[in-house]
């Protein structure tokens, strides 16, 4: 067991498909397949994989602006949409990312290369789905504290 | 917008990486990255990846268990662990799913075929990590209802 060590457990709570998440000590998360397999009471697994992604891509673009180009940001948005394969396995064909930031002294060429430097080798998730699934990205860099 | 289309959002809520993380109209998940980035006060985005694999492999199994074997499942259950890269991207360099079924009539020899079909053409989160992470399972069948 070390820092670089996760672990995540789930587990069925129905007779169907709804499934309690949970990592020791978190509050439980809630998966569950759409009708007519499941009831649709919780997140699907892909919705899960998105906002892994999103997440992830979120955060190190942000500490990538702080760390590397030490400026500061005041806000950050990721909307993340993917569109499945007709068929089976059903996972994302594409997967597309449009990211906010938040912050009054960046500018597009910077973001830009930080996005770049992002997806090259920093974000792992990213670095997983490489490949497999096609990323795109836009962006937009909103002047001052954002919402 | 159609059953294929699904679409996630992450917002940056304080002046570190935590994260409120949400499909329209479902509970949000809070993600936060580890000390020093984060304050440790959610989920990682890896431990979310981790849910959604092993959400994703648990229900694919139940469902070919269900439809193609015709057999009842009255658990499931699947500890996914994986392990982080030294380097950037620090992804997982592998996982491994220990997965637990309860079922009274389900032999080994008709698991182990589910799970190889469940892996090579079911499993949709499962395909998008293809080649990128080394991925083992581990399986039980537990007799009677299980817990």
């Amino acid at each position: 067991m070390n820092g670089n060590y996760l672990e995540a457990s789930v587990k069925l709570i129905n007779q169907k498909t709804k499934f309690k998440c949970q990592v020791n000590g978190k509050e439980p998360v809630v998966v569950d397949y759409i009708p007519p397999f499941g009831d649709g009471e919780g997140y699907t697994s892909l919705e899960l994989l998105l906002m892994s992604l999103a997440s992830c891509f979120g955060s190190t673009v942000k500490l990538m602006i702080n760390n590397h180009l030490k400026k500061q940001v005041a806000g950050v948005k990721v909307l993340a949409s993917g569109t499945r394969k007709e068929e089976h396995p059903t996972s994302f064909e594409s997967i597309t990312l449009k990211l906010e930031i938040a912050a009054s002294d960046l500018d597009a060429e910077e973001l830009e290369k930080t996005i770049q430097f992002a997806k090259d080798s920093m974000c792992p998730v990213w670095d997983m789905l490489r490949n497999n699934v096609e990323i795109t990205t836009e962006n937009a860099i909103i002047l001052g504290r954002g919402k």
